[in-house]
């Protein structure tokens, strides 16, 4: 099924993102076989090479390798459940976000039907895809990372995190949490800022430098994590630190702004303390995120 | 006052901050009188070369410049209420942490019984003052700082940022926020690469790269802040955002995780949302931490 070593591709959803890595295919030369619900939407595609199937169940058959990037686990298999009898034998490839649990029910799923499954969780926005910025991490069947890597090296970075498929999009989960956690902070020291007048912009370069030396503490809170010695060395305990925290809040409520986005972190850090840890560092609250 | 152009300064409060201040003035050759209200905790000082006075009055009296730095501004209240009369003519600088509201309450108070008033936050914890990594902010008059300034700049960099004295300690809470966000950010990723029984260790360059990464979205966010125009451009929508942020917490729960972190911001998106803004960006919902 392969001319001049090109990897034929089937892609089931042609979304923003979908569109993305359709055309990062066709521009390498790989050809593609794609599907969407609305047809419409195939157009554009269709018009730079892409053969369009009319259902899923020819869509299937076109090619071995299949990758969906769709709304969500429900929408892949609203779409697939009817055509399951088309998956034996196929290489499937969700790129749809989702859930560690829902990336292994959909592989257990897929196996039983007598598909490989291999899941994916893209961290990249459309206009990234095919760019070196753009990467994804891959877990599932190592078999079809192989098969289908070619195609995939369109994408961006591969990170592969083993046969697990539920590891993608917990590693996903992970790094979004990370953004959101940087976003959290960014916002509430813009809106204090900002509650005298200072304009973003001109508090940014000082905000940016200081995030940046932050990261600097992620390797140490890393070993402490690992080892479970939380143990305070150089920095103030949380003790100190919850009881200095507090005035995060009293700080907005004197200028008139809000700091819901910091309220849980007081009240771990209180548990913690009265867990008898003050003299700790701060860094060993994951043992009741953990639970 | 002055000897071979050294500044002589008194300090109050030989906590763990007030001991590294004292130290660092007296390494470049500044003359210092030291007070704490625990007599003991000056002898290590006092074999250094600090003259140690034995009440808050005679510390007062020995010098022009005054630093505090005490545990919180009622134990500042608490050493200057009753020596009230000997701060006439004096230059104190309070590097105690407080509130903004604090700050002004305090720079009134010390106007009004003549002396003038500088506030400052250090941006250190003790070890990294009389380095480079060490900066501290103030606020207040501009002239205690400029008779001040050989002393103070023996702690690290300088940051005024003007009259007000509440401008200090409101930079200095909107990094700490900032600081406590990234930190939401990094613990809530391990938790969750944690539950799999990946290291914290083989996680963090991929979280470090990551979280370095989203400091670039810092200057479009300020932009969009000064401007109060939150057309989105590249990046998802918050409804998208909104639509996709509960898999953080139901990924959490399926690995028996706490994801309550972030739980205050999914209420803020969703909000926003509702308020008709979901086609706009995530960094609009600063407008609702305004109020
Ligand atoms: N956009 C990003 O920045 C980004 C980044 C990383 C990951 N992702 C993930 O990539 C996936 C696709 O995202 P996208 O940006 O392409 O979303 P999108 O532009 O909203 O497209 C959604 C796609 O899903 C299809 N769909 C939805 N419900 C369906 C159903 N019940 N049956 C059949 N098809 C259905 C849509 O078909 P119709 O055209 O017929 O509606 C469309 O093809 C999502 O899981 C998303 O989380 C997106
Ligand atoms: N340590 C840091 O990492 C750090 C970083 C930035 C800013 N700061 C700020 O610097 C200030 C001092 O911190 P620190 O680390 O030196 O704290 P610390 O080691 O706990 O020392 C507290 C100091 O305050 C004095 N004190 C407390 N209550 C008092 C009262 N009612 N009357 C008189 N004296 C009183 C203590 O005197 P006794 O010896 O008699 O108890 C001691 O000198 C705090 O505002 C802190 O937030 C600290």
């Amino acid at each position: 099924m392969s001319e001049h070593g090109k990897t034929p591709v089937t892609v089931l959803g042609l979304g923003a993102m979908g569109t993305a890595l359709v055309e990062a295919l066709l521009a390498a030369g790989h050809p593609v076989t794609a599907w969407n619900r609305t047809a419409s939407r195939a157009e554009g595609v269709a018009a730079k090479g892409a053969t369009v199937a009319s259902t899923v169940t020819e869509a299937l058959a076109a090619n071995e390798i299949v990758i969906a990037c769709l709304l969500d686990y429900d929408s892949v298999h609203e779409v697939l459940d009817p055509a399951a009898a088309g998956l034996a034998g196929r290489q499937l490839i969700n790129l749809t976000n989702g859930t560690p649990g829902q990336a292994r029910e959909m592989g257990a799923w897929a196996e039983e039907l007598g598909a490989d499954y291999l899941d994916g969780g893209i961290m990249a926005v459309p206009p990234m895809i095919g760019t070196p910025a753009a990467f994804i991490f891959y877990s599932g069947s190592g078999g079809v990372l192989g098969r289908a890597r070619m195609a995939l090296d369109t994408f961006g970075g591969v990170n592969y995190l083993g046969a697990d498929p539920g590891l993608a999009p917990l590693y996903d989960l992970a790094l979004l949490s990370g953004m959101y956690g940087n976003f959290i902070g960014v916002i509430q020291a813009y809106t204090l800022v900002g509650s005298a007048g200072v304009k973003a912009s001109e508090f940014a370069p000082l905000l940016r430098g200081w995030m940046e030396a932050m990261n600097g503490f992620l390797d140490r809170s890393a070993e402490q994590i690992d080892s479970g010695d939380y143990t305070n060395d150089v920095v103030s305990n949380i003790a100190m630190q919850a009881a200095a925290f507090p005035n995060l809040a009293k700080a907005a409520a004197e200028q008139g702004v809000s700091a819901e986005l910091l309220a849980p972190l007081q009240s771990l850090m209180d548990r913690r303390v009265a867990a008898g840890h003050g003299a700790e560092d701060l860094v060993g609250v994951i043992e009741i995120l953990k639970k």
